[in-house]
């Protein structure tokens, strides 16, 4: 089995040049099938922020109102994700930037109303193996942002770190996966301010305990129930790093087990 | 030698559901290879407005400062792009939406100063055959929005009726071209206000003569330059048409002969 590397950045990173450079310079030296997955936030807040419209949050979801995705859709699937193709390029990785409806890639459903109506939010229904297969054969490193669409003409917004899990877990049984989940510190930390405190192996069953303890915040904690699904689809490994450690197996890292 | 079509639509169709519901029906029932390339300077123009950005033109072309660029990215880029993608793929054709930055398709500089500096506006230099080729023999359609890059971490503007033009000619050599021009005529007319006085057939040599006596208006004229061009090297039929008829042999529609 190929091994194939899915390494999911966040969007802050894309706001500071340098962070960018040094992140997508380490994703360059992957050597091998690669896949980049990346936010975009704080740039479509921003960009919200000078067109006047006030972001709508719930639980740190997004609502996506119309306005609200055509931002999503100019500031995801435009200048962040061709901002990192271009850079990607420049360094000699052959990128290629996609959403989740180029090539029929990712195929969702917008998320049923229940206390809450997310709007134009898109939960992942399906992932089109072969498709991403091919564009992999051809030699190509997908660079995907966090768009996806319900094939019936709708765009839809979706969690990148969810986009990262659920491309991970359906290419585990093509490829030997590791899935990254990159963020500004080497790894998971027991004390938010020492660097040193981090965790080298975290098993599943102790993530809901950490959370409990307070060292898995709540903003950490839906991205490690993704990587522990994906973990139980078969994803062979699944580490949380500095976007700087993704092509250094002997860099310290948290380590996610089953 | 398989045939491809490459089509070039406005983006004013863009804003229009239905017209852009029509235009892309009628590229989805083309057989075979098939490429889009299109425009998105109206939609640009009004998100420049809404962020209070003056658009500044020069002889039709966009003078493109940092702010422009960024404008140009969101709109051509991602949303005009990605709704042209996610209507395709509900229409069942398997469309992959690209910039020229993307799989290193379309080489550009910044084009040099002389009486006026147009800014970040790209000028062709190279496209790559082999990596359009592999794409289309994995099956899937590329749309193409206005924008390239340079290889060296900046993307460009470039206008599309040139990337039709020069996407045609660089495939010349591999495939039976058939470029379309698309616009909201049936075809060039003698008198704009009447569609029966369609012109069939136009020689290169011609250009000139019909652009003197005003039969070939301004804007028209560097795309109909541009197709000479792409006669030139090689394309096999260039046709000015309105959208809908693309995928029909039988329309009338003007044809560019050398």
């Amino acid at each position: 089995m190929d091994k194939l590397h899915i390494v999911k950045i966040g969007g802050g990173l894309l706001s500071d040049e340098k962070l960018m450079a040094s992140a997508l310079s380490s994703f360059h030296a992957l050597v091998g099938h690669k896949i980049l997955i990346h936010g975009g936030g704080k740039q479509a807040n921003e960009l919200c922020e000078k067109l006047g419209i006030q972001p709508n949050m719930h639980n740190g979801r997004r609502i996506t109102d119309d306005a609200t995705l055509d931002i999503a859709v100019m500031v995801y699937a435009g200048l962040a994700n061709k901002k990192v193709v271009s850079k990607l390029q420049q360094f000699g990785t052959n990128a290629i930037g996609l959403s989740g409806a180029d090539a029929n890639v990712i195929r969702a459903t917008k998320r049923p109303v229940q206390d809450i109506d997310y709007g134009w939010a898109g939960d992942i229904k399906s992932v089109d193996v072969n498709s991403l297969k091919n564009i992999l054969s051809i030699g190509l490193s997908p660079v995907f942002c966090a768009i996806t669409h319900n094939k019936k003409g709708q765009l839809l917004n979706t969690n990148a770190d969810t986009i990262a899990a659920a491309l991970a877990g359906a290419l585990a049984a093509e490829y030997q996966v590791h899935l990254h989940y990159c963020f500004e510190h080497r790894g998971l930390l027991k004390d938010i301010n020492d660097e040193n405190s981090m965790i080298p192996t975290i098993r599943i069953t102790e993530i809901d305990e950490l959370h409990n303890d307070g060292i898995i915040s709540d903003g950490m904690l839906p991205k490690l129930n993704n990587a522990a699904v994906a973990l139980q689809n078969g994803v062979h490994v699944v580490t949380i790093e500095n976007p700087e450690a993704v092509h250094d197996e002997q860099a310290s890292k948290t380590n996610l087990i089953r």
